[in-house]
């Protein structure tokens, strides 16, 4: 297990699905910043299960508890624990998996690399549950990048099953995203996507789709070639939310089918400041932000828990079986899975806007009340 | 700066397109190890530009020198330093880009996050020579997992400029793919691929393209869940080779537009052992290895350098300005990076085989000549 | 702040003195490890205050509560969270010292490492009470080194007050040290430590002491050369125990007093096996365990905090001040830094015992219930 | 094996004493440093052994070779590759002790730990000869720490077979350290150390010593508690220097022999500035810098080459045997260590600047041509 992520910002998970709590621990956070309980609470409301038909029925209220690390509402340099407690824990149903893996699941990998000794109730550390705790750090990596860089962090849902978002403007995905149960900003889109779910569902089916992030205003040369690269870095942090199978920047997979001329983002003078005419590279070179909106994309498998009987084996019998995942999957986990992509892009920015010496120790120097 | 990778396998890559030398030191790797300088210099060597028209005239021997860790024919426990003598560096033909930025290339961010003090020659420490340090810790890495696993790591070209080989047997890629120019298994696609090339180039211009690179006979369980995930480890490593702009795994992109029960691999017994079915996930669980091969794909933009007039700024004037880039580029890179992608995927396999606890500290025990 | 040691098994801290709770979470422990509460429990209740007179008043409970990462009485391999809630804390008492940095603690650094927002109740994050964390991760590792190595990790009581225990077997450590209210095995040193320690406690002062710390039936060939030394691992660690000031190994300072040929240890054969005829090296050459138990010392200086006037500077007013630190405080904190002593060289050891593959990642294997 | 040292400003050493080379490769040095190659050339001077009699025979030149990471005299933010040839290297006469191993040298736990693969001659990678590499990077450390800080790292000989400098001033230690053949500032016990190494000598015996080391002017807060504490980061660093068994800080191991009340350092104010009126804390408290001068020892036992007969045991018979040791060896190394804990404790010192954000990533700014 490596259950830590970040060099000077740095996350430590911990929790699993049916176990007590889902929680994170943040070491490196500057002193000095105000965090008010509701901003982070807000994010968690954001990833619960609040759509409606489109997603599961296990209802977790996950109420914020701020364990250390922050004293009379500022942080104060010390590791930040935070966590929810898991209060709709059934983990009963799920004694029917532990010998027979779910396809798609991590159930068989893990019964094998831990030996049968891993929590296996509700895929236990695999669960998607494991975000909880992403979020919570990603609030405050959020925080700090507003309050120190002016900068947001905008993800949203591109596209369900197959079908795509038409191409919006920033100011499109900041308004409408919220007012789409998808989360899709192209409200004509998330309607057919809608529907596309409650189709796949009804069928006992599931979809997966395609996340889209944004960063704009980001400082010149964040990322540390030629290993801890941006692409890298966001790359290795968004495939630790389950069901990640591709990642790409700007033009992505498509830049490997157009020419060189038409690839290249040539630069311009723009009011004294120089911009790219076009943004192909999705804000990245060398490993290295260079000015123009970073741009990423996680591709999400169909949720793998399906109402239809599937073929898997027997781990005790060691003999062909077949199973039905029972209880309450979102048949869709991709718009549920927008918060969580942005808070695993804002982690990794405030991590290397600090590699880059571009964020103090201490934030609000000379408001610390001497 | 983030110059090494990995955990337990660590690799620290130095020099400069330019300068004296490419260089690797290649810290972990298990004493005992049988090293022939060949089998490091066969990998050097279908890295260099050998295929014709089709690759960049830089005539560079690239002559493995081995200034530590390896001890009468084997290795010792001690770092192991390797490197080449840059010898054919011709730097003067790049001090036209100093002041100006090359369009797709690293040359701006570079310049600001250094602040005009980065080696811009060629790219400098941005340039795909950087690779060179990668091939010989990935030559390493490979010797490994073939004396201790009986695992090989093979890639091919997929794809380039939009043409896209068929569906290939693993037989196939091994047999075909260094009879073809391109490194594509595929001769009927070879030969249109390597056409395009030289259309491309006949006309200014350059091409991308896709690597696949496939692992098969991995033990399950190889990645550390939650953050070091066996994609998001592949993926970041995999971003390190200039020119990378997607990673996927398995079905990929795809993988988000069909259903779950398409996508889902369901289990079998075959012989006693349990496999799938299908490979969608290309043999990666819960960020685990699950058994099956291993698939992966880096999609490479097109060469940035390109033998039109492009826009760009001058950065001592600050106004608009017009280059040309010239010199020794390939047109396209694919090829070139195949054993490139494969030397990552190996050093990343090999760090986890050891993660895992799979790979001795002390290999061939009982031989070491007591 | 930098809250987590350690490369394979790896602890991360949190909680304040004076906030809700003391905490750490343990990643990287093998799956399979049987767990009994009362184990860990045990090891808690030895740090806390219990020896009469000679300790502080602060009455915690200090009940281990378990998080996550155990599951039916054996860890899983995911991370693990232990914690205690604070319940004696009363910070309002040290309001006072706010403005005023008591000498010998961590205030006035604190403060200005953290420009005044760092919790200051207690010392907060530099505690004593941090070693809470400390104590129940080494109950882990302890665990581990127990069931797998058969090894034992014991500390004692060498030096209060100038006052040094006469050498002794490790027979006599084992039987008498928890006889000894400051758990000092040589039963007539202890005696006469104890009563300095209520002569001084008496006239408002304090006393420091040395904790000596042995391991036997190490594997040879433990710690990383050349920077992750055995001596420099160890060290850092204790170093994270507030009130060290000095470590040292074998005959340490003294080494360096007498000459090479009383200093080395000359090898001889006994019953077939290597051994040396002197441990002056403290088990560690070449920065590897040789085979020899590992001996290393901790000093400690005095308890900071004594009931005298001291001379400080008022922060608020920049202007010189007198301060008497009152609250419950030791004398002499050095017995019951004698568990956390243990903890920290276990947790060392069990890293670099899984550094050097010496255990599986999932133990007991055959009994994992399939 | 682990040979990468610091977090941001991090080292990795490579070489063998009887290899091709020592070597080191900076990684993380700020852009924009000016480097003068005589500045490292001194370092490693001070290093080569050049005492008279009272050090080895051993004639290496010990030249300079910058790889790279340097261009036009200044640092570019690449890794720095530096590396001197071994010119005398002559292998062929550790071949009698590649089965007997050397009384307090690495050569057995090096053997085991390797199975045999290792390096033998002339203690390999754990040869003395390995700190070529730190002097190399700490030399840059200085570098910064002088341009950036106005800091000085200061080291000199303290004790050398029992014989004690007198308490000794700054500017004493400044102007005579360099005087003395054993860098002793008082240059009376100075003679008498050289006497006493002579007389060991003379007898085929070895001596050790103590080095001190003090870094005045640093910021308040250097350090990151509570693992990477400044003490624990400096005794780990100075323990990879061989021969160290043990390091203190302040009062080290007499403060664990005084009374709270005698070793609290007391602050006032001096010129609008809050000081201590003592150092017994050798300038860090909780594991930070307090403003005061940081000060450490770190004590080497006696070399263990000498020529006595030692016993031994015979690994390829397996029978006990003695050997006498051959060759060119300082009867007493710490003269030369004096350079090297500068370099490690220099090292240490920017690693922690730059954690501490206080460094930035680019020197120099608007020097940078533009």
């Amino acid at each position: 297990m490596s259950n830590s992520l970040g060099l000077l910002f740095r996350i430590t998970s911990f929790g699993e699905s049916h176990g007590r709590c889902m929680g994170v621990v943040v070491d490196g956070c500057p002193a000095g910043l105000r965090v008010r309980v509701e901003d982070i609470q807000a994010e968690l409301d954001r990833r619960r299960p609040n759509q409606g038909q489109i997603t599961t029925g296990r209802a977790e209220e996950d109420r914020l508890e701020i364990l250390s690390g922050i004293f009379r509402g500022f942080t104060t340099g010390a590791p930040i624990c935070m966590m929810v407690w898991n209060r709709a824990a059934d983990p009963s149903r799920y004694e029917a998996y532990r010998w027979r893996p779910r396809p798609g699941h991590a159930d068989y990998p893990a019964h094998v690399k831990y030996g049968g000794f891993n929590d296996h109730r509700g895929g236990g550390r695999f669960s998607g549950r494991v975000t909880v705790g992403y979020v919570m750090a990603g609030a405050l990596a959020k925080l700090i990048l507003h309050q120190q860089l002016g900068l947001e962090v905008l993800a949203y849902t591109r596209e369900i099953g197959g079908i795509r978002a038409r191409r919006l403007t920033i100011e499109e995905i900041r308004r409408n995203r919220e007012k789409s149960p998808v989360r899709c900003p192209d409200l004509e889109a998330s309607r057919r996507m809608e529907a596309e779910i409650m189709r796949a569902s009804a069928e006992g089916d599931s979809l997966g789709g395609v996340v889209e992030c944004i960063a704009e205003n980001l400082p010149i040369g964040l990322g540390e070639p030629v290993f801890d690269t941006l692409e890298g870095e966001i790359s290795k942090a968004l495939y630790s939310i389950p069901g990640v199978k591709a990642v790409e920047f700007g033009l992505g997979l498509e830049a490997s089918r157009v020419r060189g001329s038409e690839n290249n983002d040539e630069y311009r003078l723009s009011g004294g400041r120089i911009t790219c005419t076009t943004n192909n590279a999705g804000g990245i070179l060398g490993g290295m932000s260079n000015g123009m909106p970073v741009i990423c994309r996680a591709a999400f498998k169909p949720t793998p828990s399906i109402r239809k009987p599937q073929r898997t084996v027997d781990l005790s019998m060691m003999e062909e079986a077949t199973l039905m995942v029972k209880g309450l999957h979102d048949p869709c986990i991709v718009p549920r899975a927008v918060p969580v992509v942005e808070a695993m892009v804002a982690v990794v920015l405030v991590d290397h806007t600090m590699r880059s010496g571009l964020i103090p120790r201490v934030l609000e120097a000379g408001r610390n009340g001497l």
